[in-house]
């Protein structure tokens, strides 16, 4: 079989530094497993801003059109803060990619490792064993909704709009995403948005209600205010299994339920595009984490949340389960022995710098 | 002096019972105190569609544009779920009321008492005396913008929208509370949108940072993207002093803060409009928690939260400090007494009900 092709966009900040332990994995692989794969290298966020003037240049972008899945690091600086032209803005690279790979739907797993239970400002009992799903769309809504912009009004004053917009379509794709996965998990579907008080919402709660009676009544799906949901994930997480929300409640809600983790350093995302007539489907991952600029470098952040990724990548994009649960093993099995990058460093372990954290990592696989 | 004018608006669910205990401290300050009040009642949500088939009649509204103060209970209950008609929910009557009497700041405080620490699902080394504020712009944004609805778009597809639209002046007048709470506060304000993603959010920033230029420029400003702030909240809280936000950002990141504290039952808040001429304001004083229907009518419910609310009120829309001092310590006192209603039991307390509640904190004062 031919070469799997991926890019790698490490982008800015500790980016590169945690990709190069993904690129260690990835020799591992050609050399000891089944699949091979090409790997070509890319720009994207300050970095290539500094080199094109833009944060996503078209020839990158063809090319994360061309492969079959994408690798990120992470976007952003203080250096590259322009708060007025949003076309030169890190992020702008990543929103591009995620709108034009149609990556529609956004996995972001909420898991509490056992080795790091401590980490969490939560309680122990409220977070041990903790597995919940976030599915956020991420194509859509106030992200990408005309009209937007500020305009003046006169008097030396401004308006700021942005247009919240969602079409029964793009709430069906990613709710039936959702509901696939809840099926192979504990069969759980939680949906949630302000049906209470916005259109869009109530649309969206009346179109997931729909598809479930048509196809999914297997799942037991139950509807949140997103205001409930925020509390409601602090007061038990484990109550749930799959949550499904829009792109600015899933960005708030995954990020509250990432920091419940308390280990920001472990979590991987996945953003995937819809299956092709072979059932092959766009992807790009990359960590939960962002760029920490204060720390990159300097040969400390955690690599994990990344090779977590990389994990998804293969169980997503390739269909390689057992491969990607042994890059998870392995993790979990370091972590075990007490090896500790300073983000999750506690009491009675080895701390250690994010490539002997891939050491040890390769050593276990 | 004449009598202040207080509007009763106990609404649905747990909001009835709670405002009994209001009315007892009402009556005592009437026959203790240096003011007096008369308090007229209302309906409003679930309880004016009953009577009036409207979640808020006119006569309701103008008895509420024309008083000193609304104390409201609490409004919704699965009676009156009515997913498609927007003008019959409960809630579309809490809502004219904000819009109506231009209440367009929204004081959450987010308080932990010495006494309830251990209710929080954090530890209590990350929460022992919280005391943060939190300002939510409360009738522009997403909840009040145009366009808004759901259209057919052919095909048996819809499509939903909201608007999200600040102009400045509403910025400025909501973040000029924001300062001015700080300024008799820790002096610090944290400012909360998606500048990096959002016009609306970037005209915030702009406009926050303005104003501090222009008038605050002793208050330490600082600003943070709303994902962020979610994930901050939790890291570690006591960073924060007085948080200023969005209505939608607000709705969310409020409810976080106030199940952080573990105790939704004891958390009051304040809705306040512009002042005007004399520095008389309207506003309303609610509960944070909801109409709980489960324990509706069976005198179980805390009502700490409304009589806090209450105390607001004393603060706010009449300046009596000391009054609203005398409430709040009551309540510790009878907290520290061991007196507990059943959302915030704990082993070795007296669980009490709502009457025996309001007895003891009226016996206090
Ligand atoms: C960097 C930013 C544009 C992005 C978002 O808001 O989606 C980030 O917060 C995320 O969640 O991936
Ligand atoms: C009841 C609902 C309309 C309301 C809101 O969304 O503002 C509530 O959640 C609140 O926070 O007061």
């Amino acid at each position: 079989a031919a070469n799997k092709k991926l890019l790698f966009l490490p982008g800015d900040g500790i980016g590169p530094e945690v990709m190069r332990q993904v690129r260690r994995v990835v020799d591992w692989m050609d050399r000891k497993r089944k699949i091979t794969f090409d790997v070509s290298e890319g720009l994207v966020g300050g970095a290539a801003i500094d080199a094109h003037g833009v944060p996503l240049s078209d020839a990158t972008l063809a090319e994360a059109l061309a492969v079959d899945a994408v690798m990120l690091g992470a976007v952003g600086g203080p250096k590259w803060d322009n708060p007025t032209d949003y076309t030169k803005r890190p992020e702008a690279g990543l929103l591009a990619l995620r709108k034009e790979l149609g990556l529609f739907a956004n996995l972001r797993p909420a898991v509490v490792f056992d080795a790091l239970v401590d980490a969490s400002t939560l309680k122990a009992d409220v977070i041990r064993g903790l597995d919940i799903l976030i599915v956020r769309e991420l194509t859509g809504g106030v992200y990408f909704g005309e009209p937007r912009g500020i305009t003046d009004i006169g008097n030396g004053e401004r308006r700021g709009v942005n247009t919240q917009v969602y079409t029964t379509p793009e709430i069906r794709r990613v709710a039936r995403v959702a509901f696939e996965l809840a099926r192979k998990r504990g069969n759980k579907l939680c949906s949630m948005e302000k049906a209470n008080v916005m259109e869009s919402g109530l649309l969206w709660r009346q179109e997931v209600t729909k598809l479930h009676q048509e196809e999914f009544q297997d799942v037991e799906l139950s509807h949140m205010y997103a205001d409930n949901g925020a509390m409601q994930l602090l007061k038990n997480p484990k109550q749930f299994d799959v949550i499904v929300t829009d792109n600015l409640f899933g960005d708030i809600l995954s990020d509250e339920a990432a920091m419940m983790t308390g280990s920001l350093g472990m979590l991987p995302s996945a953003s995937l595009g819809a299956p092709d007539a072979d059932s092959n489907r766009k992807a790009l991952y990359e960590p939960v984490h962002g760029s920490a600029p204060d720390i990159a470098g300097r040969d400390l952040a955690n690599p994990c949340a990344t090779l977590l990724s990389f994990a998804m990548c293969l169980r997503y994009s390739f269909n390689l389960d057992e491969d990607a649960k042994l890059i998870e093993r392995s993790i979990q099995n370091v972590l075990g022995g007490g090896m500790r990058t300073s983000d999750i460093m506690a009491p009675g372990m080895a701390r250690c710098s994010t490539t002997v954290m891939g050491d040890s990592i390769l050593r276990e696989l």
